[in-house]
């Protein structure tokens, strides 16, 4: 199949917004949205680094949108469109190409996305993705990293470590595992379930906010270092999932806190909130990030991660 | 070296533009520019399809970003900022990397624009870099491939051929061929020369343009399409290097015009014009894109580079 074939039949029906041209011209246009900035941010994800290649082709493509569209939403920011860039093997079927543009299309109807525009080539190497994701927040209104106060509290959304739980599952730890909890945390790691919506919320009530990708203390430490502050989390409140507890047991806190690919939101705000978020921590004087467990010192061996 | 260890030493310096926050945030901002729209592209280029291994690091960081700053010149657009994705080799040196970023800072100077953000990853595949780049059109005047009318004449700027022929070189062919000759065209093959500053001038005489990267022949016939019309090239006409007659002989005509990487505009626009571009050719009823020579018919047997 040819290059042009290949966006015509799978990708151009994607490009929904007129502001695509329908993958026709060399470039896309974003309007002007008065009162509004445009967040952007992109990322990659590679086989055999962030998926396998017997994943599911449309898991590969949501996982390859999503770990975007967290970051997104960790600014405060709508999503509007993504521009996608795909290296494939020589060897890619059209079967794979097929699953892998419904998964994306399925995405863009729940999130309300449009594909922009994208360049599809041939690569000696495995299959990579990377996508741009592009949103609107209101003027001055993004939820950076640096504005965490002393005294804030910390809140995530969603649980922590089911992701890295469901990846150490398929490289063979705990064969003997339960099925439904093994399914469940499988299916984390293989596609994550950023809040989204909770962006638009997010810009009214949050001081600082980073996307949890790497881990959560790396990413707070991030958020910490960027605000000039320190961050101290009391373990027992981090939420754990119960399948991730029945994998890790005493362990699972200490692992869960380092483990990467959870794609919440991690963000520091005035205390005593309630929403689809639970309180974590405090933030406090100082720098980096401590982890307490029932007001006992946690050490942390290696806080996210790396790539080199 | 760590994942953000190398960010901070090399590219946190090149994103000058303050709405990259100093590359410490999860994603950057771009104002609302009231009059103008945001006009947006992405290209990747990878080792052993897009260039050699062994290619000077700085030529290989521009030529990433000037296969994209092509596109943009190419819809009228004056370019503003880039993301950078990189996917690295285990194996690569930090002589590399300086050298890569520097290359970046010099045509971040060279064209007026900042690095907004990014990601790098490794990879056990090939080198492999994609860029997207952004720039500014007055609102409403992206100069599309779908705007050609009939009668207007075919421009094109600056040589086509160069790149193939430098290519050809690389490859093999005519080892004997004179040194000035060579390094020129090997030269133009590594490091493409669009005519960055040339689109801010075009959204006011084209009526349609494209960024010829696939081979003159193909994209005007992209154009062509785009624009439901007929194209009629005039061979004598098209604007050929002495240093790529010298190599190809009577068959530069032939092979110049289905080579690709040129990244020059070619573009439709009243006849009689003059500037830094040529007249090669006219627009006509019908479909499809002619080479004639000499008002004789020419076959062309390959229109242009095909990744699959």
């Amino acid at each position: 199949m040819q290059e042009f074939d290949l966006i015509a039949r799978y990708f151009a029906p994607l490009a929904t917004a007129p502001e695509a041209f329908g993958l026709k011209d060399d470039a896309a246009i974003i309007r002007t949205r008065h009162g509004f900035d445009l967040v952007i941010t992109t990322d990659q994800v590679a086989q055999g680094t962030d998926f396998f290649a017997d994943d599911p082709p449309d898991a590969i493509a949501k996982k390859a949108l999503r770990v975007n569209l967290s970051d997104l939403a960790a600014k405060g920011a709508k999503p509007e469109y993504y521009l996608l860039n795909l290296a494939l093997p020589r060897s890619v079927r059209e079967e794979w190409l097929a699953e892998f543009a419904h998964g994306l299309s399925e995405d863009q109807r729940q999130f309300g996305i449009s594909l922009l525009g994208g360049d599809t080539s041939a690569t000696e190497g495995p299959l990579s993705i990377s996508i741009t994701a592009m949103g609107f927040v209101p003027e001055g209104r993004m939820v950076k990293r640096s504005g965490a106060k002393v005294g804030d509290a910390v809140y995530v959304t969603g649980t922590i470590g089911d992701s890295g739980g469901g990846l150490a599952l398929l490289r063979g730890e705990a064969n003997d595992f339960g099925e439904a909890d093994r399914a469940y945390l499988v299916n984390r790691y293989r596609l994550p379930h950023p809040p989204a919506t909770f962006g638009t919320t997010l810009y009214d009530i949050a001081h600082a906010g980073v996307d949890v990708s790497d881990g959560l203390i790396a990413d707070l430490g991030h958020l910490a270092s960027a605000s000039g502050v320190g961050i101290v989390v009391r373990g027992e409140q981090v939420p754990l999932s119960p399948a991730l507890k029945a994998l890790w047991g005493t362990d699972t806190l200490a692992r869960a806190v380092v483990g990467g690919d959870d794609y919440q939101i991690a963000f520091t705000a005035p205390s005593g909130l309630s929403g689809p978020f639970t309180c974590i921590g405090q933030v406090q004087a100082g720098e980096g990030v401590s982890l307490r467990m029932n007001d006992e010192a946690v050490v942390i061996p290696q806080p996210g991660y790396r790539h080199f």
